[in-house]
């Protein structure tokens, strides 16, 4: 192999949200093959909020990454050279592969081989990969919907959001969404089918806008941001409720913790049921919750939005843009 | 009728902890039967840390006890005279029917008949009633425990609070218990047989102490205290843990709520489970778990200490009494 690889490595640790200069572009060559090894060609490589955490020092999942590694990410593409038996040229495929055109892999790196021919290869980033997998387990398995809950959503426009309130719509829940600007709430209405969406930008009624969309109380918050949307959402929980805690977005540092009242009383007094969420535990039951969710999408019950940038160089800005709020809906890199 | 009635009131509200003061003593007539009623001399009236709660304004369970009502308490007592078939004279009940020597009810007040004949009556009121009701289905119900697993116990050597550390050896779980005092760990090691018993109140080692004890973290923390020792197991729990929120002890005054470090983050990456438990919700199931809590005592596998005070002037100071920590296991007014 002679081909050119280019790779967006870490170069200098974040405090916080990642920028442009955190990273660098390398051009590298491609390894031979070992022995057992693949070569895939990434066609398209994912943009997650979760990279903040993923690139900062401190209580985290998992070790972060390294300085001069390359950035951790999810892709999709295609074998293009196999000493595995088990993966042929043209198979296409996920995983953890990095932020780069190529990846040389054990078979352990592959998530997945994608199926869905009928569909797009880049919804396997998004509806059909970790986005809806954590839509679907979170609200399945930590939720627990039940028609006629009523559920609140942050991020309600995102990728992740998004499948949440469309999930649980289709289980019989009435589904409030909160986003940020009007372009958002109104795709929440338009696209997601939310029964309330509310806009936290638009000046301080978002408690009593809350209070008032969900006049029994919130069976079941879907916590993306903790901050001041989680305390409002908290403040009007129901007895019984469930609190799926999925992301902290609206937290800058966790180093030291932020303050807030405690919650205890109130999670005592109304027994609610407060869960962290980690969409990793539920990876030995992925390939039922595609066939599912595949399924959704195809009869149209299901919808996403992609917003897709071209090329390697975008993506040093691309986590940062989306702390910006600038995309609408699942953010990806294309390569060509 | 012409029997005479003692009661305990509610005079005043107090802010926090409930003393002598806010009570009174009032004696009066002993009203006739109506149809459906029945009439119980009560033999052991029940002292809780949560009629803290119960005088209280603010949010709680339940609407608070009304200035000159009798006070809300458990009681077992000997039915006397009945107007409803479903009671004859000499059952033995439970209920709630306050700090009185005398109560007129309806079927409806009492919570069970106690049919444990070869036990001590008060065992109804204590590890055959709400405390023991209260340790089974919020270790067995939230925190799901399992073999091996590490166990911390705050209020270790409580009336409720012994009874998980007991119950939760018996399933197989490693036992720490936080008491407060020389001779309260020494109970927690002696009669409840606690793996590690910790002293809260031995220095400003409790943080070093439960890291000891619990070297691969906190898979279950029961707390019924909140406050620093809360905040002490809540950083050290391991991945998948489950938090008990059974009480809040050691918080004074929830007006406003005291602030804390925000434990989304912790819970996210953790993947901790915190639930609320109110042991009301489990009314349903209350015989089924009587009858082995009551196999369990008889088989000499489950231990319990009783703090009885002797009549019905006792009772102003006793909630105050509990804050004091002066007792140790569960404190019963007898009435003669």
């Amino acid at each position: 192999m002679t081909q050119r690889n280019r790779q967006i490595r870490l170069a200098r640790r974040p405090q916080g949200i990642p920028q442009a200069e955190h990273f660098e572009i390398v051009e590298t060559a491609i390894p031979e093959l070992a022995d057992r090894q693949i070569l895939v060609r990434n066609q398209y490589l994912s943009v997650e909020p979760a990279m903040r955490g993923w690139v900062n020092a401190g209580p985290g999942y998992a070790k972060p990454v390294g300085i001069g590694e390359v950035m951790r990410a999810f892709t999709a593409g295609e074998v293009v050279a196999s000493k595995n038996p088990k993966f042929a040229p043209g198979d296409k495929v996920t995983g953890m592969l990095g932020w780069q055109e190529y990846t040389v892999c054990e078979a352990s790196a592959i998530s997945r081989k994608v199926r869905e021919d009928d569909l797009p290869l880049s919804l396997s980033l998004g509806i059909l990969g970790i986005n809806g997998l954590t839509a679907y387990f979170a609200l399945f398995e930590v939720g627990g919907p039940r028609p006629g809950d009523t559920i609140v959503v942050s991020t309600a426009a995102g990728a992740v959001g998004s499948a949440v309130g469309q999930l649980a719509k289709i289980a019989g829940c009435c589904t409030v969404g909160i986003a940020g600007g009007p372009v958002k709430t109104a795709l929440c209405r338009s696209d997601f089918g939310y029964d309330v969406a509310i806009d936290y930008k638009a000046g301080g009624l978002l408690e009593a806008a809350v209070r008032e969309a969900c006049p029994s109380g919130i069976d079941i918050y879907f916590d993306n941001t903790s901050g001041a949307i989680s305390d409002i959402a908290m403040g009007q929980l129901s007895i019984g409720a469930r609190v799926i805690v999925c992301g902290t977005a609206s937290v800058a540092s966790w180093d030291p913790p932020p303050l807030s009242a405690r919650l205890d009383r109130m999670i005592l007094t109304r027994r609610v049921r407060m869960q962290g969420f980690l969409v990793f535990d539920y990876q030995h039951r992925y390939e039922d919750a595609i066939g599912r969710l595949a399924g959704l999408v195809r009869a149209g019950r299901l919808k996403y939005r992609e917003d897709i940038l071209d090329g390697i160089e975008s993506c040093p800005d691309a986590v940062a843009g989306l702390y910006r709020g600038e995309n609408l809906g699942k953010r990806l890199i294309r390569l060509s």
